[in-house]
């Protein structure tokens, strides 16, 4: 039978086992995928250990992200057919489909084509990093040639991919990150300056950056009290989309600021874009022409193999990676 | 000479005085408005105080709104003609432009005719708090029929205006004041429901008036504690328009609740709108609209004499008030 990743309690990465699991055929509305490789995220984990937005009901399978082949295809299924090189998009909760195993279950709706250029380790983490970042950056925020983008936590995978598409569509990026140890990395990932928030005086490098006209759009995971520093450093109109909440500290809301440069603060969820068929379509279009011009590229930072996908979280919790921690799916069976 | 209203050094209203004041002739895009009644708002309090965002350069002059008639009219200016009843919208800082005297100039931008159906003292109080609403509320909020709208210090001018427009469009207001000694008169106002926000449960009630949908809009001048429990009755994609900061408390980001209700926070001043000609007419538009089907009426709460400037302002200050502060101008000379 076919291995599916699963926790049957809460906690660490090594509640995670590779159980055998029967996989029905896909019902209406759904394909059949092998796996070929796997994305890991952040959403997981905080699943895993009962900080979601969803709680597990165990056995508990879990996974957003895959890259494969279509191996069967449900009623009222169109454009899918077996045989496809597909990915699928993270547009369902984690209690409806999971995709970490060797075959799994996608709704049709979130599966897309398989890039062509990229490999199925690359394709297995492009869309959630990809599609986050053009959501909060074009999407909600009216991102433009010749702003400037400040992005916290830029040696992510959606940092990475807002360092590109900020790049792609003429405006500039400037990457937050906390101590100098990865600034060279991100000055070779695109981005037009690095602020190390832990060594440097954020505000007064954003002035310099900017030559005093302050940023048009903060895209931040972290909040905290970095965030109304940022703000400091914004420029009237400018636009804040909130898309995580890593700091534990309290975010206080500078009112002041806000009010006298008619600041926008949107919290923002990848599920908006990705459960909205239309928006989803632009995403994916935007994503593609990206891919093909050569502007956007996925950053994988590490591989493992399935049978070590505990090491593989544990590799992504510890936060020195760069870019995106991807599994691959042994294929001799 | 023409009396002015003048402060010679920061203060109270006790620094306010009635000076006789050479009024040149209407340079090119203005025009000189011989005033019937005066408007007074907070902006003024806190430009006289030194709180505002632009200094007093002494003797400084003051006053955003003003009624009367057409004078002069300066070179350069279309549709307006000496004897035109008129009323003047704020779109100018105080330093350029100061409406608090009986004979005024006035940038022609921001002259607009006379509504027929209100008197001098209405219509010297109309358009500060009905395009100020109307932004926030329509222009950038979109709040539609069927939505629920919460109005801290819903007493004021614009908080009256709110509770109109929101019934003009079918949505319902909710009113907020901080006891219940102006309930009945919020009720009467046109509120859907008041809260007294020092007698009872904020959330709670939103809670139950929405029946538990929670509420669209919060339309909110004054921040501060208060603020994050409002997001807290928030509904998903809520917008949260904050118009001024009359708390003097620290105002805490609810991050969780932002990014998992997709909540737009969105700081905003009336000159957005009155300094954008295009915005400018709808919001315009929109208010004769209301004031011609009797969906909108300037609420007055009291008018003062001219030679009792200092006293009206104290009794602003003193916000005991529900509505509009106006002064009335002697027409016998």
């Amino acid at each position: 039978m076919p291995k599916t990743v699963r926790f049957h309690n809460l906690g660490g990465p090594e509640v995670l086992s590779l159980d055998e699991v029967d996989v029905p055929l896909p019902g209406k509305g759904e394909v059949r995928i092998r796996t070929r490789a796997l994305g890991l995220n952040r959403a997981e984990i905080m699943f895993r250990t009962g900080n979601y937005v969803v709680e597990p009901v165990f056995p508990q399978a879990l996974g957003y992200e895959a890259a494969g082949t279509v191996e069967a295809v449900g009623a009222e299924v169109s454009g899918l057919t077996v045989g496809d090189a597909v990915s699928v998009v993270p547009a369902f909760a984690m209690t409806e489909y999971a995709l970490h195993g060797e075959l799994v279950l996608a709704p049709a709706h979130a599966v897309v084509k398989h890039p062509e250029q990229l490999t199925w380790e690359e394709a297995a983490g492009v869309w959630m990093p990809f599609i986050t970042a053009y959501g909060g950056l074009i999407d909600l925020a009216g991102l433009s040639a010749g702003d400037t983008v400040v992005i916290p936590a830029a040696s992510s995978s959606v940092g990475l991919a807002a360092i590109q598409i900020a790049n792609m569509i003429g405006a500039k990026p400037v990457a937050l990150t906390r101590t100098s140890s990865k600034r060279q990395q991100l000055i070779d990932a695109g981005a037009a300056a690095v602020i190390a928030t832990e060594e440097e005086h954020v505000v007064e490098r954003l002035d310099q950056i900017t030559d005093g006209a302050g940023v048009q759009v903060i895209f931040d995971p972290v909040a905290g009290p970095l965030l109304p520093r940022l703000i400091d450093a914004a420029s009237t109109a400018a636009t804040v989309v909130i898309y995580g909440a890593l700091s534990t500290d309290d975010t206080a809301l500078p009112v002041l600021a806000v009010l006298g440069k008619h600041i926008t603060i949107r919290g923002y969820e990848l599920f908006e874009v990705t459960t909205d068929p239309e928006r989803l379509r632009g995403a994916v279009a935007f994503v593609r022409d990206g891919l093909n011009s050569g502007a956007l590229k996925p950053t994988v930072d590490k591989v493992f193999e399935m049978e070590n996908i505990a090491e593989a979280y544990q590799y992504l919790e510890s936060n020195g990676q760069i870019g995106k921690v991807v599994v691959s799916v042994p294929q001799n069976r």
